[in-house]
């Protein structure tokens, strides 16, 4: 791309957004206020916040005045649950606070969500809520993470399996192999969750490190 | 499908949503709050309120407290224009009381955001805003829509044409047809938005629609 073109597409870009604020000057400031802040969540764009925002003004489902008091009142009160970091409002989580979970085995995820798509599959033991990974590109070092935490519960002794349930990418993997070497010395096993094909696949369209995974991970029948 | 068919599916239906909220509960009330808040709107799923939640609650860029405070202030002094019915918060919009408009020429649109539409494209006549179509299955009628307030408009005098901008679907089609109805006797020229192919389409593609009435409303070259 040659100097002359990029400057022509920089300008272009810039003269759209000034034609784009000017003409939204004609809105209400309080309009223009809720479509720039709705373009700030993740997965919403300019033009869907714009839609929001006059579904709102009309709408009789939504209301904007609830779904603000919702938003503000979103913090108040959160805290983690004392043992397993999980978000909850009292000093315990619900599953800490039921005396009939299994505290041998700790399951450690990456977040919240995480704990209830394994409450779903009937998981008995505890769980570990790390509230992210190891990501040095986004600034998420182990200090960042609910590190410290796992590793003084493994310490305090009566563990005897930490299963590690990150996700299966470069992040997940990372933060797996660093929790095995904090914790190997610690706790007698440390597992990691299954890899290989999800119920229900179709082999035809499985990828290529998912199938050598499978073969690699395969069982007696 | 059988009826036995038909009782699966709903009680499966009926089940993974008794699953859904039960486990969902193991969240703190204010987060299914604003997650429930969230899914009620347009274009916005549950799992995308979900994400949108917890994003909020990390996130330094976005933050609960100004989208909230924003959605609350959003219908405060809110007003229609009175002239043309355009959403402001004086008494006339800035393209109302701007007196080097031609108010001759009343274009009418469906929504405010149709303004910032013609705005871009240079018109400089003034507007007209619906806030809606005519739509019987949404209960939209004549009397829901700023129908009346165009009339009176026209009746006062000094309006030489009426270009009826609504969107080319049954609905838009509808409404114009109405207007067109209603104004004739009034107005001296009532007018639709050319048909035809948009700028920059690829005539292979264009349905055929489009292509028929690109032919009825041929020009001379």
């Amino acid at each position: 791309m040659t100097h002359e073109c990029r400057a022509r597409i920089l300008l272009a870009a810039f003269g759209s957004f000034i034609i784009y604020t000017t003409f939204m000057d004609l809105l209400p400031r309080q309009i223009r206020c809720v479509i720039e802040e709705l373009s700030k969540l993740p997965g919403i764009g300019p033009k869907s916040a714009e839609r929001i925002t006059f579904h709102l003004l009309r709408s009789r489902k939504a209301s904007p005045e609830s779904i603000g008091s919702a938003l503000l009142a979103l913090k108040e009160n959160l805290s983690y649950c004392a043992h397993c970091q999980m978000i909850t409002t009292g000093d315990l989580c619900a599953v800490c606070a039921d005396r009939g979970r299994s505290t041998s085995t700790i399951l450690v995820v990456e977040e919240p969500l995480d704990v209830i798509a394994f409450e779903k599959s009937g998981f008995k033991g505890t769980y570990h809520v790390l509230h992210g990974v190891l990501s040095p590109i986004d600034g998420m070092g182990p200090e960042q993470l609910k590190l410290r935490e796992l590793i003084d519960r493994c310490r305090a002794g009566g563990v005897t399996e930490v299963i590690v349930a990150t996700n299966l990418d470069v992040e997940g993997e990372a933060t797996a192999t660093f929790i095995r070497q904090e914790l190997s010395s610690i706790v007698p096993r440390v597992t990691r969750l299954a890899h290989g094909l999800p119920r229900g696949a179709d082999i035809e369209f499985a990828d290529q490190v998912t199938l050598r995974e499978a073969i690699a991970g395969r069982r007696d029948l």
